[in-house]
């Protein structure tokens, strides 16, 4: 596999959506593609889709290094996570070999991580650790690592490894808030209304997000905010949740800057959130740190 | 409308549902009749609906009392909230009269409740005020008022006059998660088992529901916990993220005994987590508290 002619590829293979990397020799990028071939999107059949994707690159013969749902129990092959004992080096050592049909093609997927919590509580990732590995392969940062999504995971560095992570369910809940139930009626029209993401992320500091949720519909109900500011009310409630979350945790959350790793727009939000509340934050461009991370799984 | 032919009936008229009360002369029971003819399935025509209700209950002069949803700007008529200066026994004051072409028919909605918190965010209730009403006149208690249900309230009550009150939205976000998203796809077969539910009451406790509630899932893919008992954990969460939410605000919450009003199969649940927490609580039967109610709204 050390042939020059075999070409190294990276997937982030999650539930909805696929992205690929392809890396030239030195570990740049050569060419990025994404897809919508998630994993339940593909039917179970993962080599097939995998064939595909090889063939609209023009690979024939490919190193593959994959992350995310597609090593979860409804992915392609179930990758046993890894406990927080084990830094993130371990990635590269624990990567899973997949048996396919594909002939000239070795094919990898790296494992996540579980956490159990000083109260015994576990919590979960996959795809994000890959993440995490190539920021701090960028940067020697300590503190808090923030990779917003459908489910947000606020993970905890101290001297380059992992010590704790929480997810929160942020991204799936306004989903389901805005399609479903009491809010989604008046979220028909909805404009970005930056005053309202602040007062709701000022507002999540106020009580538990089961009951400041309900507030978000008293403000429109007692005419004290217009209907059409409510996704952005709700969304800072719910970045907000998390904020506050962390810092009940952490005496000194402050200590160092938040290092934010996800899209812009996502980030972007989020970065306006710490900001409000005072709190330093540096924004990672995701595909970069997916790179940095892939040159090191690759690396032998 | 004095006159002795005259029928007094009470209607909780709420979103999905309405309960119909009728009154003998000395204030007891005479019949209850209960159907799903609630404000959002009446297409609008809620004289209609009434006049159907009064010929199933072969009624022709009838003095009504209705609260509840009824009274919002989706419902018959809007009636104004009470703000939280005006005493219980305000709500007799402002029934507000409905006109209709029912000749020998009076019919009044009660006013709902606007509660603007110490930080300016405001919380409603319609409906709930007209049981906590028939609560206080059943007994003299002073503390903590629950009354479960979709949007669940929380009031606290001094020297008869309610001082404050939250809404969690727990029976809803129960419902959404249930049918929607990740948790919902591992709550198809679901038992109730009691230490799922004390497992989540506790779990309540270390951190925002929207971080506890992924937790929920982690428990599942980390085979930590049955899928099975998903909806009875997430049932506890969402209860025993009420419970702490209340006891952040209160110095002294066990100082009284909690009075819950709310169905038997609902109160269960939470005189459990109640339980569980140490805190003393006290169960009343929703219909009886509602009659009361009724006799306070109906007399001079």
């Amino acid at each position: 596999m050390t042939d020059p002619d075999t070409s190294r590829l990276g997937i982030d293979w999650g539930t909805s959506n696929r992205r690929a990397y392809l890396l030239d020799a030195q570990g740049g990028l050569m060419r990025q593609h994404s897809d919508e071939a998630g994993i339940l999107h593909v039917n179970g059949d993962f080599e097939g889709s995998l064939r595909q994707l090889l063939q609209t690159l023009g690979l024939q013969r490919a190193d593959i290094v994959m992350s995310g749902m597609v090593g979860s129990r409804n992915g392609w092959h179930e990758v046993p996570y890894l406990s927080m004992e084990q830094p993130l080096t371990a990635l590269h050592d624990n990567l899973m070999e997949v048996r396919t049909s594909l002939p000239e093609v070795r094919c990898r997927i790296a494992p996540g991580y579980k956490y159990i919590d000083a109260n015994g509580i576990p919590d979960v990732m996959r795809g994000e650790e890959t993440q995490v590995l190539g920021a701090l392969s960028l940067s020697a940062a300590n503190g808090w690592f923030l990779l917003p999504g459908t489910h947000s995971k606020w993970v905890r560095v101290e001297n380059g490894g992992m010590i704790e992570f929480l997810t929160f369910m942020t991204g799936e809940l306004f989903s389901l808030m805005s399609q479903h139930g009491t809010l989604s009626k008046v979220m028909t029209e909805q404009q970005s209304v930056p005053e309202a993401f602040a007062a709701g992320v000022q507002a999540a500091r106020h009580g538990s997000f089961t009951h400041t949720a309900f507030c978000c519909r008293a403000l429109v109900v007692t005419d004290m905010m217009p209907p059409d500011h409510t996704a952005s009310y709700l969304s800072g409630l719910l970045i907000g949740t998390e904020v506050y979350d962390i810092l009940k945790r952490t005496d000194a959350p402050q200590q160092s800057a938040v290092q934010v790793v996800g899209s812009p727009a996502l980030s972007a939000r989020y970065l306006s959130a710490l900001e409000l509340l005072g709190i330093e934050a540096r924004a990672w461009q995701p595909d970069a740190v997916y790179l940095a991370a892939l040159r090191a799984l690759f690396s032998p």
